[in-house]
Order: structure tokens, then C-alpha cells, then sequence
């Protein structure tokens, strides 16, 4: 009983929670690639490992490597599914390793951005665009979007709740019902802001 | 004769600037050592080659290796002149390579903090302690600290003016006759805020 009673007032707690807190998540280097590209890098389409916060979005089992003018990143995780594009989402810090500025954008806008050569156990694909540091973002569900009077594609700010707490500018929300309310960061900003897993940001004015 | 308005306009300019703005700096890994580990790592003292924005600082001919139980950071940047304590100073990104997670304190508090090997050309040092990553920091004149109405000691919030638009929170002003006004960021919170060179923040209520 003791014990019901319990998981019930963690359950309420964490209901209220997220209805005041946007609970933060870091993204480490990852990159999508198209079927055809899956099937040149894997020789078959990618294998689910695990279940990501975005409902749908998964780790793939497989991996690549990053190549760039500079150096490299080895064992790179691939999240699926595969995607219409290929995108690689790296840190500015990641980008002086491999000799790539990349700029910062909004996930999904490659437009402009420099290539970089992946390399799987059955091909490369030399990608001519794709590399971006990926804008700070908040993937929302519509429901937390009107209870946060927020709406898609404004730009917020982010107070984070962590070990060096700063509020973050120019955080992008964008709204969906295939969403989970999370907000993402990189790791650059993960360790300016002292980010540990489990850590919550507020939206403030 | 147009070239010398044009010089003190950009002379009047950049003190109006310094009356509102604090510069921002980015400081990359480094370590301070004594005189008795110069001579074990190097057979002698520092020697300058470069001066640093604050005065009496700067960059030293001589570099070293930084080892952690992971990894290492070889051609690391020493600073002089020798202190009378050796700091390591690394973002929380370099301690993944090193397998080290440096504690976030303020410069020249190593109390607690892990330890590392430095290697020199002539010898190594182990460190028992001194691996931290620097807490942000405003460098102060007396001066420019009354007419910004801060103290040594005070935690301030500054906004920094840079292509990732951030608010810092925890940042410690830190008054001395001896220094520059200038605010010291690591890599990782530069890159969080996508500072570039002559950057610009300001402190905020």
C-alpha cells in the first residue's frame, strides 16, 4: 500500500513537473542518411537499437565515420529512421577536429552547409552539404505549446536549472503531435550550462 | 589629417565601448605551474612569448603534455609567470578525452580537484590535484567595476552580444588594480554562445 502510494505521489510530482519544466536532453555528434545511402554504407536499410525521447526516432544498431579535411570521428551513431536528406549534426568543438566549420542551423536546413565524406563497412558517400551545429531547438507537443503559450517556430528563451545555470536566447520551438516536449541541446552548450541527465529548463519572458 | 580624425573617432569609439561593454575571451586548455616543476619539465624557467590582456601574463615559449587515465593533450599551452601553485585548466569536453571531470571552480581554488601527469622535455610532474575547469569570470579594473556598480567577489549575469545569444548567470567579478577588464569564457561556453573575436557582453540585472 505504502508502496502505491508512493509511485502515485511520483507519478502526480512528475505531472506537475512537466507542466512548468521542459526537461533538457543533450544530442552528442549523430548523423541521418537516406535509404540508398544506407544501402551503400550497410549494403540494408538501418536496424533499430533503441527507442529515442521523440516518439518514432530511434539509435540505429549500425554506425559510420565521419570524415573531414582535418581528421575524423570513428563509430558515429546513425539515428533513424532514414531520412529524405543526409544530415550531420556536430559541435563547433567536433567541427576544429575535423577541419569543418559548421554552421549553425535549424535541423532539416542544410541548405549551404559543407560536406563530409561518411564511411561505412560497405561504401563512402561524399556528401557535397549536410554538416551544421544544429540550432538550439524545444520539440514540443501542441497540448504543452498552449499550456507554455508558445507556438511553432518561435523563439524563446531557456532558463536552465543546472550546475551552471544560464538562460539561453534564440531556442527555436517547433510543435507537433509526433513530438515528446524535450529541449536540445549539443554538448557544447550541455557542458556551458553544466547539464547532467535529468537536469529541467523553464521557458521564461 | 583625415586619417587622424578617423583615429581618434575610432579611439572615442572603443571607450565608449568599454564603458558598457566587457570584451569577452575565450580561454583554451592551459596550465600554470611553479618554478620548481619548470625546471623538472623544462631544465629551466618559463619564458615569455606572448603577452596576455591581463597585464603581467603571458603565454610561455615552453609547452607539455597533459595525461589523464584515458587520454592525453599533447603541445598544451603554459602560462607564466610561475605560480606557487600548479592549476590545470581544461573544459569539461577535454576531461572526456582525459578521463578526468574536472570540478567547475574559480581560478586558483584546486582544493579537491583530481590530479593529471605533465610531461616536459626534461621531466614529468604528477600532480596530486589542481584539474578544474574555470568557472566563468570577469577580469575588473577597480575603475571600471565602480562605474559598472559591482564588487570583488559578486556573482553577476552577462549577456553576451555574439551569434548564439546567451545570458550567463553564475559569473564572478574579480577586482584588482592589476587587471584588464576582460570576461574570461572556456571553449565550451564560447562555443554554447558562438563567441567570436572581439566579441562583446554585458552585464545585466
Amino acid at each position: 500500500m505504502k508502496r502505491t502510494e508512493n509511485e502515485e505521489l511520483k507519478q502526480l510530482t512528475e505531472a506537475v513537473i512537466r507542466r512548468i519544466f521542459v526537461p533538457l536532453e543533450a544530442s552528442g555528434r549523430h548523423v541521418h542518411i537516406t535509404k540508398e545511402q544506407a544501402l551503400t554504407l550497410f549494403g540494408h536499410g538501418l536496424t533499430p537499437k533503441r527507442e529515442l525521447s521523440q516518439p518514432g526516432q530511434y539509435l540505429a544498431q549500425e554506425r559510420l565515420s565521419v570524415v573531414g579535411p582535418k581528421g575524423e570521428f570513428r563509430d558515429v551513431a546513425v539515428l533513424g529512421p532514414e531520412r529524405q536528406e543526409a544530415q550531420v549534426e556536430i559541435s563547433v568543438t567536433d567541427g576544429r577536429t575535423l577541419g569543418i566549420v559548421p554552421p549553425v542551423k535549424l535541423s532539416g536546413d542544410v541548405s549551404g552547409s559543407p560536406g563530409a565524406v561518411l564511411v561505412g563497412p560497405k561504401g563512402r558517400v561524399e556528401l557535397s552539404a549536410g554538416v551544421i551545429a544544429a540550432r538550439r531547438h524545444i520539440h514540443m507537443t501542441p497540448e504543452d505549446a498552449a499550456r507554455m503559450e508558445v507556438r511553432d517556430g518561435q523563439t524563446v528563451k531557456l532558463r536552465t536549472f543546472t550546475e551552471r545555470p544560464l538562460v539561453f536566447d534564440d531556442v527555436t520551438v517547433r510543435v507537433s503531435p509526433k513530438f515528446a516536449t524535450f529541449a536540445h541541446l549539443d554538448y557544447d552548450e550541455a557542458n556551458a550550462c553544466g547539464m547532467h541527465p535529468g537536469d529541467l529548463g523553464r521557458i521564461v519572458p
